[in-house]
């Protein structure tokens, strides 16, 4: 236990917001924790959690003299946030946020960075389904991924303090180029999640007697595409607003596959089905012997935990509290 | 515990063989088993599992006398099968199947069964990702869907017999007819799979860099489509080979929603966008209170069971016994 910061900031006190909050009180790594947010009634839910020391709806208040400051609401709140925090952060500070896409924050916000202040955005692959204050836990980071996309113009010892930071809490942080999150995000995490509400949407069309059926089989397989497909739509819809370039890049790629899969079904051409079939068993394999999942098999839901690194299902986080 | 039939003939001792096998002797529920597979290696390794009474290489000889059939191969092996064991079959026998298409099933069997042999095909929807002879358990079938396809010329009290066969052996059962079954198991089932297959495939040709970073962030929702394209290649195949009709059906509308999807994104249409990832949300309450599923938070991948009955997430059996 070690103070990493003096004053901890967080804009948006959603489930990653208090989970922060959580974590860094547990692990003692910061003295104050001041919480701003833009509704009276989770910021009532917070101080009754006992989440901070300062409660404030006023987000300038909170960051006055805090040398870390996180923005934990959804993305297309951050400008606004932004505008009304800049002037009050503190020289020497460091300010980051927790937003699933990137290149965008760094767009918006780049600009209005005040000079003295490192801007180093992050983007904990961590959550659940749930959402708000009350969401939040101390292990929500633990053994999960944390990156850190700084621009060149960042001191590397403030981004070393920010992933001590997030290593305190129990993440593993990787740092990239913000373009290069948001590519690898976009087929390992937008992709799968827009295919997911595609697939459970087109069953929302089908006729009633069928969509019965559906639900009552959909142990095989396709219940894990509506739970995918229950997350926050409010977040997702951001994230693809603000990470278009990316996602239509792969999802260009996903598409002509996919034509190319249903050819074969069409023309019968069982060699190049089994021949595609077999080829992805590599990058299971590859993900297994990274660590990030255990070869067990998979007898109903209960899965053992995968070897350390403890790498579970990520369920992007629910769009945070709207401050 | 109670006989429901005197000799038990399984064509096939794969995964879902094997467990049916031990699955009927720990119920008490027949008072032979005998079990035919092509290969002297795996009839061998059924021996010494124990799992029946007689094991031959000839399915004739098999199914000589059993008033119960099913046959556990691939798909792709049921023609040769039929035409081994057709002159065999014992008036009054049940014959029935475990695979995963049954339109073409029907198709392909029906002109080869003799008079006085009850035809009626059978899909457990259970499995995990292993094969063989040892990956068998007695619970596989505890809690799942049994889908029984009979044709109108089949004697009710024989369904209702195998019906009830398959209760004692844990499984719910329905019947329907084998068209709609395709068509349900399309989108339950074979889409969801396609569609893993294919996001998989494509990250097997992004540029190698970016690829082990894909392998490195998977938690964040890919890593459970590799999960499912790790099932077996050649049943997978052989599904998309004989239910052709509906998954092409399926995936048409699938690829429709996509494009409207991929719009949205295109042009940045922020309400289209959450409209489309709200009203999925609906399907999932209805596999909720359906008690297909639990509500309850998805952190990491332990998950609670279900409510009763239990239905954990099925894998498709990985292709069975080629016998």
């Amino acid at each position: 236990m070690s103070v990493h910061f003096r004053k901890l900031a967080l804009i948006g006190i959603g489930l990653i917001g208090s989970s922060i909050a959580l974590a860094a009180r547990r692990q003692g790594l910061v003295e104050v924790i001041s919480i701003a947010t833009r509704k009276q009634d989770t910021l009532d839910e917070a101080r009754e959690l006992g989440l901070g020391d300062i409660y404030t709806l006023d987000a300038a208040e909170a960051v006055r003299g805090a040398d870390l400051v996180v923005i934990c609401t959804p993305v297309g709140a951050y400008e606004g946030v932004m505008q009304a925090i800049a002037p009050a952060l503190e020289p020497g500070a460091i300010l980051s946020d927790v937003g699933s896409v990137k290149g965008h924050v760094v767009k918006t916000l780049a600009p209005l960075i005040p000079d003295g202040v490192s801007f180093i955005p992050g983007h904990p692959l961590a959550g659940t389904e749930h959402s708000g204050p009350s969401a939040g836990f101390a292990e929500l980071f633990a053994g999960r991924w944390c990156v850190l996309t700084p621009g060149p113009e960042v001191d590397p010892i403030k981004t070393e303090k920010l992933a001590g930071f997030w290593r305190a809490m129990g993440s593993q942080v990787e740092s990239m180029d913000a373009a290069h999150h948001d590519m690898v995000l976009a087929i390992t995490s937008h992709i799968p999640h827009l295919v997911a509400y595609n697939i459970v949407g087109t069953v929302a069309d089908l006729e009633a007697a069928t969509q019965s059926e559906v639900i009552k089989f959909s142990a095989s397989g396709f219940r894990d595409f509506t739970r995918i497909a229950a997350s926050d739509p409010v977040m997702w819809r951001d994230v693809f607003l603000t990470n278009r370039d990316a996602v239509l890049e792969m999802l260009g790629r996903f598409s002509e596959d996919l034509s190319i899969l249903q050819r074969a079904v069409r023309t019968g051409d069982g060699p190049a089905l089994e021949a595609m079939f077999t080829r992805t068993r590599a990058i299971r394999r590859s993900i297994i012997s990274a660590g990030q999942e255990t070869a067990a098999p998979d007898f109903g839901r209960q899965h053992e935990a995968p070897p350390a690194p403890e790498t579970p299902f990520v369920r992007e986080h629910g769009g945070g509290d709207d401050a």
